[in-house]
């Protein structure tokens, strides 16, 4: 209701605009009839057709025939071309980089994997790793696709604005400009190499999951990962919130139990410390297993790890309420073990804390892209500025992959 | 980062667009000498000219002489006509309604109360009662001013899209239709009214705050309301929450003690019961006194009332960690009696549970529009139409008061 930040509007503006809406519908349905794009779009036909034209001039995008009309001919498909632009994200894992090269459209050219040692991974190396992964990556992409960005993705507090780790409490890393020296150790590498933007793995994840998985097309989803810790990726509106500094989202300190448990960041009861695959273990009595041998247990009917399910989806429960409350979804998506947890909640539909008029309107979902939504995700803001204003992006970007 | 709902835009649309940011700005901060409208708009100097001489020869703005420049020849200062447009703002409180006429830029003109027993205010009597003010209220404004909306405040949950009250606790109000009642009994006083929109009472407090009061200009905000209950509205990337329905910010309901009272919602430990009046009076041991009373017992030195005072604190402050760390935000304005509790938290410069990063960033504001802010908020959605798009809903207006 209160206008936005000011910004002024031109007749090239609106082409660009246009431009990237194709751009970006395209980008994540695939091939689409000319007719779905109008009603998509808004835009009328002959506008479509237009934009369509230039992208396909510009080597985006190609029409293929789709299936044949009432009047006998087949209408035209827009798709994107995977193999014009790519990009490569990388996500941080505590025991694991994982790698890709991924096409318009979200075709995955090439995955890579390389292990490190948790208590042995400085942010100097992890660069270097990344830096070499590219390097590989590169070479098995398709010939004359253009490089258009690096998305990778930390499990940290990060600047939405510098790329600036803040803290990332698995690598023991804090204040770690990691953005900065992803983008040195490219240049050192590559000629005029995009740029590289950092991202959250639960804001990457809600991303991934919102243009490609559980919560496509919604305007308001909560993606909440669930291992050690808890995060919480929030998209509002169709995109990241735009709030002080790129840190919400921090759900798995938002303090639920202030009785219960120190947690590491200082406070007492967070709800990390109660639905953290910790807190599984130890109301399992398992303290030495995973989650997973929990899981199974219960399964097979062990009563204690019944229990402990149920003790732990009590606390998911009171946490989900507090989210909907403040927040009033349309989706949550449950994340990592929380996906498990669902069964054992008081009522699979909703959780019971939340006021009636909230709790009747979000849906509780399972993630949809598996355990690589991260990685999609930092492809995705890698993706951004080409899909904001794919020609001028093309026009400026310099790095090409040899034929 | 993701898309938001498809738009398209023409050229007609883009002199809309900015001619309503023009009218925006200037509703939101009165006389501006034209160079800053260019700086705050984006806009180039010729294209603000023509549009603020579109905008004065509609009516809704004048220019005035303004300081003299270098050159020696006063800028010209645009300022909006409060004469021009008018809006009626309703809130309906506990015990009494209150109602305002109020012109572009934030003038009231006229405002009105008339109190209501509590437990004899029915919907209808309510409707009724506000029709009447109305009569009252455009009698007492501007003759030939054009009557563009009406706003109005009720604390409860309440459908954005509809403007239907689930439920309003404090009147025992449940799925009242009130725009829609509204609307119905203005068209049998009035010929041809403009519309009504009902808002939540925190959710106007807010937008109020971020035009004219503590938030101004952040686009990250949130306005805590504290008396029996507490509310909370959101404003994100400068504008209201696009939730599901209308429904976030019930923080009240946020549950932070489950080992604490019922609370009427049927949860367990809401902050609502921790942090509420109801809260402090019992912890002061005075329960039919009002917080008033306790916080000047607090002030004469009565150690049982400080005692009050800082452990209600101490879960205002474990509440406001939860809401920096999920929410990020630039400002959180304590409204009601919580701005009398910040002198009584452990740190006054931000919640002691919130991580560093998001702590570092919040900053803890009291009210700048007194208990009028719900009421100018009540205005601002009012004139949200007209200040979207000035020349359209000038068009459209068919009714005006008398000269």
């Amino acid at each position: 209701m209160v206008e936005g930040p000011p910004r002024a509007a031109t007749q090239d503006e609106i082409r660009r605009h246009n431009l990237a809406r194709i751009t970006r519908h395209l980008h994540s349905t695939g091939a689409i009839t000319r007719s779905d794009l109008v009603s998509l779009t808004g835009l009328n036909r002959s506008t479509v057709g237009t934009l369509v034209s230039e992208l396909a001039d510009a080597g985006l995008v190609r029409e293929i025939a789709g299936p044949t009309g009432a009047i006998g001919r087949p209408s035209l498909m827009p798709e994107p071309i995977a193999e014009s632009v790519v990009v490569m994200a990388f996500e941080i894992r505590v025991e694991q980089t994982v790698g890709a090269l991924i096409g318009l459209g979200g075709k995955v050219f090439q995955r890579t994997v390389a292990a490190h040692r948790r208590d042995r991974y400085r942010p100097a190396a992890a660069v270097k790793q990344i830096a070499s992964m590219a390097h590989g990556l590169l070479q098995a992409g398709p010939g004359g696709a253009i490089w258009v960005g690096t998305g990778v993705s930390v499990a940290g507090v990060i600047n939405r604005f510098s790329g600036l780790v803040r803290i990332a409490p698995n690598l023991e890393w804090r204040d770690i400009p990691v953005q900065e020296l992803l983008d040195r150790a490219m240049a050192e590498q590559f000629r005029d190499p995009p740029a590289t933007t950092v991202g959250n793995d639960a804001d990457l994840g809600a991303i991934a999951e919102v243009v490609r998985g559980a919560g496509r097309g919604r305007q308001s989803v909560l993606y909440l990962t669930g291992d050690v810790g808890i995060g919480c990726g929030i998209v509002h509106a169709g995109a990241g919130m735009v709030d002080a500094g790129g840190y919400s989202g921090e759900v798995g300190h938002m303090v639920v139990n202030p009785s219960g448990l120190a947690c590491h960041c200082g406070a007492r009861g967070c709800w990390e410390t109660e639905i953290g695959a910790d807190a599984i273990l130890r109301a399992a009595g398992m303290p030495d297993a995973d989650v997973r041998t929990v899981l199974a247990a219960a399964q097979d009917g062990d009563r204690r790890a019944v229990d402990a399910l149920r003790h732990v989806a009590g606390w998911l429960d009171i946490g989900l309420g507090n989210l909907v409350n403040i927040l009033n979804p349309e989706v949550i998506v449950l994340g990592g073990h929380l996906q498990h947890l669902r069964p054992y909640l008081a009522h699979g539909d909703g959780p019971s804390s939340a006021l009636f008029a909230a709790r009747e309107q979000v849906r509780l979902r399972l993630p949809e892209l598996g355990e690589d939504s991260t990685l999609i995700g930092a492809s995705e803001i890698a993706f951004d500025p080409l899909l904001g204003d794919p020609l001028g992006t093309l026009h400026r970007s310099r790095s090409r992959i040899a034929s």
